[in-house]
């Protein structure tokens, strides 16, 4: 009976009242956890027009009766390249190794592309090959802009591919960042806590309910994917070192809190330590630099980073713990971010 | 650090655009959990100004300190009735028997006002004070109008006082009153499911993480006050019996399921249970019938109350499960969904 | 390295005395939740030898890889019915449909057992095959005793099949059996609530962490095995009336709580209901009357049923709340209770 | 009606042999959850006999009450120094500060005692003053026998007062004692993840199951009163350097797990790192060295601590992953332990 009526009357009354014609936004692998939110952010939009959701295995099933919660009144389809062609821009939620022929097709047909996998964060194919597999458009990467949204706003509004960050990528880096660029950084160990989601929706030993609740186990231990994505980017910032990283799993659903531990180049006092983040994200509309060190849930469901910085006296390390959404900021509201950026719309359209 | 950047720009843009100066209300008792939802949900309306917020032990901190993941950048103060007087309305969040006195003061004041303690909400003052407490304003029961949306919209939109019903009563009395209403109901038993939040902010033993996770148990049974209230309004539609209701608390945080089974005066078949509930819920923009049984996730944070209904051919009753959140439908939204109505807004304004 | 020293160290010196040779006891399944647990128990079993563990998928795998927290540094191992020959007893932890055949080759070579499966619990052959599936021996239903301890501890203590209790129809049975037995029941409905283990242990949609954290949920509604069993053995008692039952998934492990509601036959007070569980359950050592409704967390990992009654003055109802662990009581500990009965230990050894 | 009979049956037949008249040990503070298991611990030992239970506010109360999951059927009686006499031990689990006085009329009287306090943990007496509170005797200090079992076996035996380690310094030191003892640590970075059990069961915002559950975050940044504990006994190692600690609240009860990043003063292979830690935990019957990094679940409810180590080739560090029980073996279940040492017990009699 779900469904009958649809939920959308006040759409139109919200529409951004500049846009003549909204853009059309098709969501590629929207049966997944990410995918699902890009879509039920895009379809609550004041801007863009969600104009189809694609799925593979669950083409033909509402996506309501997958995510009851987004109530988002469409059909999943399967994905149908020469109809893709009338969208303005894709968001592309699929595996990695399986993205790059769908997002090379989209960019010859000229339709704008949003990646969420990993296929075009890598600069260096050698390197995306030894981490995952290998690489079937490498003639692409050079096109690709890495979409963090605060480091790379300029190319990103005029890219045809952006390559959304991983979750862990995208806490790391904004935690670090103002510290790399600063030239500070010369040892860092990142303690990363996440949430189930981040291991996606297909059901597997490792998050079933009783393997997850009341325990915590680290993961992937020296062996994450996401390593040589933040040492990229942090060596493109001025730190060429690589970071400890070690992820760990916790008994909730989304969220992830990074609990970084830098030994300073120089000494650095708190103050000092809060200026230079303040200096540094001083207008940004998602970064929150907070007093207390956050928890998870007050970022939960929000575009936000929440920053805490803490210069510790009794070792000379500083302490940077950054929290954010894994499926939002972490990967579905930064691609909408971005794709406002590409359209020309604030930054926050349809994520406040 | 937080809270130095507004996070309200988009707000002007989203005001309703008949609206030429924006009815003024007032949050008392925000730094309880329904209170503070009341507060975010009137901060981000399209038609409300949200003039102040207040508490009693907690005013002079921001509420932002409390609640990080409202954003609400606002102070709470302590709580002057003569500057109340320039608010159109109050939202009044206190406990019972401390509700009472403030909403007389409100009133006097000439300010409408959304209570959500349980003063108001029993016809019959001793029946109030036999499950409660003496009643300091008995004479201002009658002019109240019980707040349950669906049942009485019109009442509630010339009202200067509504009693927003509990979480509980919310939920069976939406779940039972088309059976109610068609003189369905020999005998109903309601078992209630619900999350911590709805027993308050208060630290206390039964609201420890340790007692309460991995754990589910009955609780205030053959004893909890909303018994007289769904008797009230279930015999005001027609189904004079008194119903056994039970609730447990369960580890989750907001959310609450209730499974009704009823006895029926006569048998009915599935087709025409589901054909009962479509006519009497046909045009409800918050009540969604579904066809399987639903959980609290798919309406947390949500002002919707979801139905599923089960003819059970094997032993002649009828099910009923009805989902909501107990912290919006069950109190916040639900008040501001009256406030709506109150204020000549769209129902649903504020609310998707 | 785990497994690498022996954590048995003190079993010898635990042995009950008068056991000159300790009786043979194999564990057929045990990779799912309840055969582990039953591997575990007998493992530290003061009167048996837990002779070979057996599983299907994964044979070959240590169990300490599967469950390290049971620390039972076994290795399992395919079946082997030839070898079986030489336990004394199997405990057969299959799915049903699948355990029947193995049940009758144990049988055959007179390894007497306790089937967990529901192959041998309903009397009625037609009742099983339209709930279940066809079966492959029905020839051996009479010749199983179903294996509810506290109600059948004779019949057990000579069986060479017990057929153990669903979890549901424990609790469910132990919480009505009084009445039942009193011609008391005139209506029951039974609200059950269970953890997630209850499922099994095969990852699906339905027990991914995401799917079932700050969630609750009717299942099975009207459909439920289980509903069979309860009616067969409340009959068998004298409670001849189809009782309603609906099982909830919650976001816990272990553990189910039923809430029964019944319409006496005949007015009750709650003295006498007292007074009546009293002498029905009198002796017991694993029932435990309680004057608070009980919380799943009071008999985790225990064999414990917890039972609190309350006469309903309001509503002339009887409640009964009933909490077992769904993998102890419910399936496992209460195989090596019926076991202990079986080879003349205490019905408590092993399981303190 | 729990506890009319009593579930202690079994405790002659597993009684020690060589044991004729039984020591006896009381547990003053036994209403907090530490206090609590230690009873639990010591009702079910085959060698102790538990004389008595006590408590300040919960004095007259069963424990059973407090704890039922615990079936310890004595009552909680006022602390009686002239009765304590009579006792040949006590378990203190007192909060810091308040230990100190009861510890030295205890010695005064004595009884030999194990303290899980940290009046007596920090030799000294200025850093506990500057971390804790003024301390009332000092002059009992070096007395004192810090009571990590692993480390100071032969001392506890001997001595009249065990310190208990607090939680986190049990798991960070058996962590990092190898590579101390090695002179292999160059800096140590401790990132702790720790249950709501930690924090005690006083009811507080910080436990509230609203504010826990979905939720992760730091506390105690740069302020944690074990740090200096730890520090204390990797410096008496051979580790002098200040350990950098945070520790991150949970959503589970019990459990903690500590990931240790090492900077080592010279590099290290993986086989040797295992080597090392195999030779100076090899005959340990509590530490666990597992092959795979550890989760809580492995251990929860145990006295084992669980170790994982792990050479990085890619940043030339050594991680270490250690998880325990913090109830268990990072306070109670060490607790008797250590009472098993001292009375010439096995050391894991009373906890497998």
């Amino acid at each position: 009976m779900r469904g009958a009526r649809s939920p959308r009357p006040c759409k139109r009354g919200l529409a951004v009242s500049y846009v003549a014609e909204r853009p059309r936004v098709i969501v590629i692998g929207a049966s997944g956890y990410a995918g699902a939110i890009a879509a039920a952010l895009l379809w609550r939009h004041p801007g863009f027009e969600l104009a189809a959701i694609t799925a593979r295995e669950d083409a033909g099933r509402p996506l309501n009766e997958l995510y009851p919660h987004h109530r988002v009144p469409l059909v999943l389809e399967q994905l149908d390249l020469d109809r893709a062609r009338d969208a303005d821009a894709a968001v592309v939620a699929y595996p990695h190794g399986t993205a790059a022929p769908v997002v090379a097709a989209l960019l010859d047909r000229g339709v704008r592309v949003v990646d969420l996998s990993a296929d075009f964060r890598l600069r260096d194919v050698e390197c995306y090959e030894r981490w995952y597999v290998p690489h079937t458009h490498p003639e692409l990467i050079e096109r690709a802009v890495y979409g963090l949204t605060e480091l790379h706003r300029e190319e990103i509004a005029t890219a045809s591919l952006v390559a959304c960050p991983g979750c862990f990528p995208t806490a790391a880096i904004l935690a670090l960042a103002p510290l790399a660029a600063a030239g500070l950084i010369g040892d860092a160990v990142i303690d990363a806590k996440t949430g189930v989601s981040g291991m996606g929706k297909q059901p597997r030993d490792a998050n079933h309910f009783v393997a997850v609740t009341e325990n915590v186990r680290p993961y992937g231990v020296g062996a994450h994917r996401h390593m040589p994505e933040i040492d990229q980017e942090l060596a493109a910032l001025g730190a060429p070192v690589p970071v400890t990283f070690v992820p760990h799993l916790l008994p909730i659903d989304e969220g992830e809190l990074l609990s970084c531990y830098v030994t300073p180049t120089r000494p650095l006092a708190q103050a000092a330590l809060e200026a230079l983040y303040a200096e540094h994200y001083g207008g940004e509309p998602f970064i929150e630099l907070v007093a207390v060190a956050p928890g998870v849930r007050d970022v939960r469901e929000t575009n936000v980073c929440a920053i805490n910085v803490h210069a510790d006296e009794r070792t000379g390390k500083l302490f940077v713990f950054a929290a954010i959404d894994n499926l939002w900021k972490g990967t579905a509201s930064q691609a909408v971010a971005n794709l406002n950026l590409m359209f020309g719309f604030d930054e926050a359209a349809g994520l406040r």
